[in-house]
């Protein structure tokens, strides 16, 4: 074997987490489509935000999938505690990315899954669960959508872009002005992407999904998706994501446009 | 036949509308899922918003279905010209509403189809195409969603509405500050939903739609539906929507707290 191809394998993410990821996102989407579209009580937590029965059996569900696969793994979830977050691996889970967008009945909510090897994504998970849609990206290997290979388009400039952000109230403080910037700059802006923008910029259908105070489930899965469609997802500042970034995301399918956004965040 | 029961009879759709509508849906829908998420030009109108030629063609084959079932009956669609829209029954056709989504590969779009009698909106269909999921409501009988009857939800108070509205930029000048008002005192309110918040507020999985600046052609459908489910649907000063509206629409679940939403949009 040649070095390159050596370094290649070493980075590859192994095949049986990519077959657990598909089992830990299986398990979920059982248990939330369950759920959707079906009148249940809102938990409320600490910080308001909508929570949902199906939220936390779809996470209990992919913890004992993984525990059961790989004890020795850590577990870094939304609705329960952190477990061996100092192992070799973690898996980062999300059982309803958009939780708003699911007790509204709007399907662009998911199930993020992220395994970290030493910190760094090297497979995520994307899954819609009642629209049946599933992106995949894992080091070394194209990324997927419903199994097939998928890359990001090219877009020239700034003002050819079309750019989601799950919300306008997200850009508070210092992210403010440069967003605002940003906004006025782009052909298209949208709101309500969640996770799912993440997909369809993956897909190529749109260019940018720029958000802040986001948590590192809520990113961390986009990561190997992205960046095997062919896309650049960073902080604001250009910077890798991984569990201590400041939540502050942008994701671009066209490498070279992604660095002209990151000046333009930078203000 | 009693009074009443006949003046119900005589305000009921008639079934052959129905079917009509029911065939418009199928015949756009053919078309539009052929083109959602492939690479198509976007061709640029006066107003600069995107529209596809998946746009054109499918209310080219909802015209022509009109016109082969009920030569006499008018129509008014997005993408071409009135025709005989002082004729008694007028179809409002807009084949895709939410263009700004169908480009994006985002589901939240759909076809819309309203009869008017004399200016009265009496058969409304929202249809998503690719998910195949159809709201469905006409005078005298109730709303269906994929053939099943729906009910609007209860909601008390403004405190605990979740609302939604197409885009933040939609509300200027004298609209800006109501409707600030407004998403300052819900629960919860959401961007980008389009027709498809309209159907989720129909099937009682929200509780308010709030927008403005809208043509005929994005509000007429969804009267009937609403009206059917149990829901109200009028301008902000709670006159009934018709062709020569204002473009402001409030939907609610709960019609006594649409009269409450109405006063806070009064100033």
């Amino acid at each position: 074997m040649s070095a390159p191809s050596r370094a290649r394998a070493e980075l590859a993410c192994p095949k049986e987490f990519l077959r657990l990821a598909g089992r830990l996102a299986d398990a979920a989407g059982l248990i939330i489509r369950r759920y959707f579209r079906t009148k249940l009580k809102v938990v409320g937590k600490a910080d308001a935000s909508p929570v949902t029965i199906a939220d936390r059996r779809a996470e209990a569900a992919m913890r004992a999938v993984v525990k059961r696969a790989f004890p020795a793994h850590g577990i870094l979830g939304e609705e329960y505690g952190p477990e061996r977050t100092g192992a070799e691996y973690v898996w980062v889970l999300d059982p309803i990315d958009g939780t708003k967008s699911f007790i509204s009945g709007m399907p662009q909510f998911g199930t993020l899954i992220a395994l970290l090897r030493r910190g760094t994504p090297i497979l995520g998970v994307i899954d819609q669960p009642v629209l049946r849609e599933r992106w995949v990206g894992a080091a070394g290997r194209p990324s997927t959508f419903r199994g097939k290979p998928i890359s990001t388009r090219a877009c020239k400039s700034v003002g050819d872009a079309t750019m989601y952000s799950t919300s306008p109230t997200m850009f508070g403080g210092r992210n403010a002005k440069p967003y605002e910037n940003l906004r006025r700059a782009v052909r298209l802006s949208r709101f309500g992407g969640d996770c799912y923008a993440y997909g369809q910029l993956a897909s190529g259908n749109i260019d940018l999904v720029v958000e802040a105070g986001l948590k590192p489930y809520d990113y961390l899965a986009q990561v190997p998706i992205i960046a095997g469609a062919g896309g650049a997802i960073t902080d604001w500042r250009g910077e890798p994501l991984g569990l201590d970034s400041d939540g502050r995301v942008c994701a671009c399918g066209d490498r070279k446009l992604h660095k002209r956004v990151l000046r333009m965040l930078a203000g």
